[in-house]
Parts: structure tokens; sequence; C-alpha cells
């Protein structure tokens, strides 16, 4: 390595310290830290930020990325040294554009948003969460302009977490999925085919609950030795580097699908972080490509292996034996129908595979409007509740159960949602490749081997990090861009079995 | 608050986010951090260390403490802001002399030290770690040689422990000491009396034990919405603001003490933190006045307190009620003799009340020596065997259960232990005090009640911080400086009665 690629890396790697020490406050913060440490704990977290951002858009730092960049400039381009300088100098101009009192402006919004959101939905009151809605919208057109020019307004906001991707290329793939999903859940509505899934609403025991989502998990080939699995309010995963990847889970006592499903995918998550190359350790490429590449390994090991035929004809034994009571008399079919129930919901966390790009697209065509002026924050409420009953069928109570439900508005992640449904889209992408290279791999799933599966996606996902751009890895990975065709027929193909359409 | 006193604060509350941010990834490294993330959290702390110290000794923060130090000249002389100028500027003329190049030498060596020193103590071999010995005994004295002139050259070494505190102070105290205390040890091994603790060594299950040393820590007045406790290797105690403070605790299947005298140790330690006036929060007053002064308090809570009869006559009901099988037939005096039994231990930390001092002073008067030259390296494990044979009349069968039992010299902590015997002095000093403020205090222990107690080590000491150097502390709370007379008969007594000498 060149002495400037040396200082180059020395410096992005107190960025990351400080970053993946954030990561630690904050793992803490969600896990085990007592109520009395929250203010301290802000405060922690406020100047770990504040300091990383001023060394990361410091002149020191532009000066060592130039250096870097000449240094690195005939590497092959898919060398680890080539991409860290690329992937540095998006990220640094980006970053560079925004102005510091923007940075502060919108940190103090959020915080205030955030505190009224929670009060707003715990007391279903969208009135008292507009002002700082509106504010936040505007914070955000602001922060497109930095941009300018662009294709799209909503390009900048889409960036930040799908790199490189285009509003365009969202709306146009949304635009002919969405009739495919609304028809697909009418369908199924109309089927008269009931799915009882009371099965999974019995009592399971807590520490059995964890110790099987551990067992099955460790099968799949996430590494506790470089990693740990605790319990969280919300499940999450986070990362200090790939020897210490992290996921929590939480549990409700009478749902099995809960503690379960989102232990797989938060595995999945994990196992990418945990399989990229060490060579990008302590560097911002030690990250996914993108939100939706991440969303995509998470969404493949719940869903289309966990909640497969295959995977249950291997687990579902064990499973009852673990709880011989709730589940010695129930038939394997009745149990994998239970735990692929479709209906309809009001909350996209608790949405089945059928509807939940449903809940996305609404957010994604409302967040544009949003954005675009082209709807006022006045109206969103009645916009929301009209397209749930257009998608879904169903009209919010409230609009606790409806416009305020995520979080993610209050903390200014517009442009976030679409990932949800991207990585969807993408897992099934994946894992029609996978088995034309794997051409047992439902065998294998059956034998409970993931060996080959899991090899696969190391090979040519997760080693490569954030080496790459969300899309140039999926060509590399599928010889195609973005593609809904993959998932309609995966939908088609498992709910009209199980639906009998 | 003046502006410049609110700068100050700001640029030290950085300083302090960062140090506790580190204490934070500290704790996590002894609790849960899986095995693979050990080389990321070195790099991680690290850099937070790195850029606490940075800042703390940077010419902006210099600027910063004297416009503060100006600003608070007239302030009362025991205000808050008055105390955090002067603490701070001696802080601050402390690390100004010590080169940045000897604080990279000395985390470098120490770094290869621990790992040689746990090599050594796993083979019992001196031989190993003696090179690494001699030369952070070496860097020491050049340590101290920043500070010349001096009364002595060990004088800077315990000053970076116990402020304020003279080599010559301790050395008196100690002299007048030891003989008191091996005599006594002489006289109990002569007495004929024996306690049989085998109670204490019956299978006590983990949770239980656990479980009921969190009720007494409770009842003591250990705040759990501001801490928690877990488990860790070494107990240990750390905060990261008045309101997070934790405590470790490990857990022997056999042996009752080590749980639970180590979980009331710590949580005398953590009360002292939680104690501390708010208005010092996010400033290094928040620390406690000194190592000694910590192990005072919780030296009071483990042993004056947790080992009495009066003690155990409030609670010794309820651990009956917890192991019935092991304790249920066994008489409250047997019990209270079982965990007072004094035998010289050739391990410091395993020692009884009356031996842990002479550990101490052995330990004490080899660094003394060492750092003045009088003592080659290369001798010391034969004059360490001599000591204990002559204090404690029991010869080390090798060394490591000798010389190479403690992890302090090789991490770079010369000027360390004496506080540890201190903090038994000014325990029983303080004690003494007590009983006079509060004449009933024995009997409110025998109820249970401890709030008076911690009311008064809250008003006397916990409250201040570091704001006063530790004997200016010690002063203020009994009217005297350190004083060996009142541990001297504590001691006689309790195992005067005990031993019926």
């Amino acid at each position: 390595m060149s002495p400037e690629v040396t200082h180059f890396r020395d410096l992005l790697g107190e960025v990351f310290d400080l970053q993946a020490a954030a990561a630690v406050l904050s793992w803490d913060q969600n896990t085990y830290m007592p109520p009395g440490g929250a203010e301290a704990r802000a405060f922690q977290l406020s100047t770990l930020s504040r300091l990383a951002h001023e060394r990361f858009t410091g002149e020191a730092f532009g000066e060592a990325l130039e250096a870097a960049e000449q240094a690195t400039a005939g590497s092959p381009p898919e060398s680890d040294e080539f991409c860290l300088a690329k992937r540095t100098r998006r990220e640094y101009d980006k970053r560079r554009r925004v102005p510091a009192e923007w940075v502060a402006e919108h940190a103090r919004l959020t915080a205030l948003a955030h505190q009224a959101w929670q009060d707003a939905r715990k007391r279903s009151d969208f009135a008292s969460f507009k002002p700082h809605l509106a504010r936040i919208v505007a914070l955000k057109q602001e922060y497109a302009g930095f941009f300018a020019p662009y294709d799209h307004m909503y390009d900048p906001l889409l960036d930040d977490y799908e790199p490189g991707m285009k509003t365009v290329e969202v709306e146009t793939v949304f635009r002919s999925l969405r009739p495919v999903q609304v028809e697909l859940v009418r369908a199924i509505a109309e089927s008269g085919r009931q799915v009882d899934d009371s099965v999974l609403h019995q009592e399971y025991a807590e520490e059995k609950q964890l110790q099987f989502g551990a067992e099955v998990i460790k099968d799949f080939g996430f590494d506790f030795e470089r990693g740990r699995q605790d319990k969280s309010p919300h499940p999450f995963t986070t990362g200090f580097g790939i020897g210490d990847v992290r996921i929590t889970t939480r549990f409700q006592l009478r749902f099995f699908n809960d503690c379960f499903f989102s232990t797989l995918h938060e595995a999945g998550h994990a196992m990418y972080a945990q399989g990229v190359s060490p060579t990008l350790d302590r560097t911002p490429l030690i990250d996914g490509a993108s939100l939706g590449i991440h969303e995509s390994q998470s969404r493949m090991w719940e869903n289309i292996v966990g909640r497969s035929l295959p995977f249950w004809r291997h687990y579902y034994g064990r499973l009852q034996a673990i709880f011989p009571a709730q589940l010695g008399n129930v038939p394997l079919e009745q149990f994998h129908r239970a735990v692929n129930k479709v209906h309809p919901t009001l909350i996209r966390t608790e949405a089945d595979e059928t509807t939940y790009n449903l809940h996305v697209m609404l957010r994604f065509e409302l967040e544009l409007a949003l954005i675009l002026g082209e709807l006022a924050v006045d109206d969103l409420p009645g916009i929301w509740n009209e397209k749930m009953r257009e998608y879904l069928g169903i009209t919010p109570p409230d609009d606790a159960q409806g416009v305020l439900q995520d979080i993610h508005w209050s903390g200014g992640m517009i442009g976030y949602f679409s990932t949800y449904a991207l990585g969807n889209l993408i897992a099934c992408q994946l894992w029609e490749k996978i088995r034309q290279d794997i051409p047992g791999v439902e065998a294998q799933i059956e034998r409970g081997s993931f060996a080959a599966l899991l090899g696969w996606l190391r090979e040519t996902i997760h080693r490569h990090g954030a080496k790459f751009e969300p899309m140039v890895l999926l060509k590399r990975a599928v010889g195609s861009g973005l593609d809904a065709a993959p998932y309609i027929r995966y939908l088609h193909d498992k709910y009209g079995a199980i639906y009998a359409l």
C-alpha cells in the first residue's frame, strides 16, 4: 500500500472508530441502558457524531482523499483501494454540499419531531405532529436543492439510502407491480380458502423461542463467535466491524412469528455484515451496498427460506419436540400455511409477503407528492386512508394505525421506505439465479444444509461490501437491472399453492 | 454562569463524553462483547482516548481554562465552578508535563507487557515477564522526572491515584500499622480457636445468589433506575454520568462469599458515583476524590456493614429461606464467624480483613525500592517470598501465586496499591465518626435500615465528587488527617470477639 493510501485509510479508520463507538452506544441504549442513562447518552452520541462529521469533512481529510485518488488512479477499477477512494469521494462530495447549519437544524428539528411523533401517535393526534412534519418536508426540499440540478427532486433523498438509484426507476417498477399485487390480494380474499393460524397464538415460552431461533440461525451460518443476540423493543442489526455483528429480537408470549421470523430477518442482515471481506474492515466499504441490497438478504432468509415448505420439513419435528403441547398434533402443512397466512393489515410491520410492498408503495407515492409540493401535509391522513382502501380494502380507524404508525418521517428519513420493497424484489431476482446456480438448493434446505446458499451469497454479494453501487452489484450477480417479474412469479407460485388459486 | 465558564464546561463536556463513550465500550468488552470484537474494540478505544487527550491538552482548551480561572477567581473556594477550574488546572498541568511520545511509548509497552504477564502467570515464569517490568520501571522513573523537583521520587506516581498524598505520609502510617497487623494475625493463629467455613462451600445456585445480592444492595440504596448489574470475569464499577452507574459481579457455585461480598463492594463504589451532585455531571469532578476515598466506601459496605453481626441478624433469615437445604440448620453466629474467617492467603484478592493490608504494604515497599533503584527486578521474587514469610508466615510455592499474581504492574499502575489499604483505614475513620453522629446506626442496620448511613455518606462524601483533595475531604469529614488507630481498634474489637483473644 502506498503511503498516501495508508494515511488515507488511517484517517478513515479514525472516523470509522468514532462511528463504531457510537453504534456500540446505540446498541447499549436499546438493550441494557438503565432509564437514568438517557440524558448523558444523548450528549455522548451527539459529541461522537459531531467529531466524526468534522473529521470526515475537514481540510486534512480532503487532502488525504485527493492524494489517495492520485495514488490509486491506475489501480484496477474493482480493486479495494480504487473502490474505497471512489466511494469515499462520492460521500465526501455529498456531505460537503450540505452546510453545517442545515445539519444542525436537521438534528434539532428531528429530535423535537421524534418526541412530538411519539406523543401524537399515543393520542392518535395528527394535528399536533403536522407542523413538525411540514418543517421536515421543507428542510428536505432545501436538502434536495443542494444537489441541483437533478432529474427528479426526490433523487437526492433516495440516493442517501440507495446510492445511484433514480426515482424514475423505482416509479417504473412500482407502477408495473402495484396492480399485480392488488389483484393477488383480491384473488386470495375471494378464494374462499381460510387459513387458520390459531396454532401460532398459543403460549410459547420465551426461553424456548429464543433457543430455537438461535439454533436455526447458527445452522444458517450466523457466527456467534463474531456476534450475539439480545432483546430490544424493536429488532435491529448493528455491527462494529466484521468481528462483532449483533442482532436483537423481541418476543411475544402468544404469537410465535414475532420472535422467530425477526430473528431470521436480522440474521440475514448480520450474515451479510459478517461476510464482508476482511480487507474492507475499518473503512466505509464495510457497509452493505445499500439498504435495498441489505433487505434482500434479510427477506431471503426470513421469507424465501424461513417460510418455505422445505425449511419446515427439516425443522418442524424439532419445533414440535420443543413445544409438544402446542404443536404435537398439528400437521406440518397446517403449520406452514399458518406462518404464511395472508390478510390485509393496517400496520406495515405486521404485513405478510403479499401485502407488504403495497404499504411501501403507498408511502413512496405520498413522499413524492410531499417533496414535489403536490400534496399538503394537511391532506396527508385523508389520502393515506384513501390509498389503504384502494390497495388493501381496509380503512384505518384512527391515525395512530394509519399515517402516524412509522418512525421514519419524524426522524427525517424521507427516501427510505422504497428500499424495503426493493429488497423484496432483489431477493427474488437473486433467488431465481441461485436456483440455476445451485440446482438442488431446496433439497439442501430440506436437509438443513445452508452452506452452498450462504457460500453463493458470500461470493456474489457479501464479500464486496459497499464496493459497488447496488444496481451494479445486482447486474454482476444476475445479469440484469431491477426487475419485478421474479417477485411476481414467486408470489404467484407460493400463494397460488397455499390458497389454491 | 459566565460565558467563559459555559465555554469551558462545553469543552470539558466534550472530553467527558469521549471518556464516557470509552467507558461504555470497556464495560461492553468485559460483559457482552463476542471474542471476534476484540481487535476492532482496541482500535475504537485507542481512537477515543487519543482524541480525548488531544482535546484536553490542546491550545484551545488551555485558553478556555485560563479564561475560566479568571472568571471564577472571585468565586467562593468551595463553589463548584472554583473547584472545577482548580482541579482541571491541576490535571491539565500534570498532563502537559508528559510528552506525547512518553504517553505513546507507555501505551505500547504496557500493551505488550500485559500480554507477557498473562502468559508468564499462566506458566509461572517470572523470567519472561522480567524485561517488560524492567522497562516499565524505567519508564515510570522517567515519568517521575517530569515532575522534579519532588520530596520523594514516588510522589508523582502516588499522586496519580491519590491526589496530593505524599509518600512519606503513607510510609509513616504503614510503619505504625504493620507490626500491629502482623501481631494480630499471629495471635489469631495461636488462639487455637478454629473457624469452620465449610457451610460457605456448599452448592449455591447462581440465580439465587444474584437475586439475594441485588435485594440487599437495593436496600442499601443502589438505584437500579440509574444503574444495573451484570456478570464479568473480574467485578468492577463503571459510570457514564450520575444517571448510569453499573456494577458487575462474578459467581462461584461452591463459594458463597465471592458473588455476595463483591456485590456489596461494587455497590459501595456505585452509590458513591450515584450520589455526586448533579451540578458536577459531565465534568471531571464527577469522579470520586481519589481511589482511597472510593475504596473507603466499598470496604465500608462490604466489611463494616456487610460482615457485621447486626447486618446478618437482619438478613440471615432471608438467606436461610432462599437456601434452606444449605443453611436451614446453621446458626446465625456460626454463619457470621464463617464469613469472617481469618487465614493467611497467598492471593491478595482472597485475603480477609486482618491480612489484606499486609499484602498491600508488601507491594508498596517493593514499588518504592524499585522506583528508587534500590531493588533490581531480578531480585523481586526472592524479596516477595521473604516478606510473605515475615508478614504472613507462608511461602508462595511458585511465582504465579506470588509476584506474578496482580495485573497492576503490567499495566503500568505503579503507585496504585496503597490506595486499597488507605481505603480500609479511611473507612474506619469515617465509621467512628458515623457512630458518633448516628448513635443508633448498628440498631438501624439490624432493622435493615440504611437511609441514615447512606444519607450521612452522601452529605459528607459523595455529593462533593472530586471537588476536594482526598485528605482535605477527610479532614472536613472527621476533623483529622489519615490515622490508622480507628482501623486497629476496629480489627481488635471485631476479631478479638470472634477469636476470643
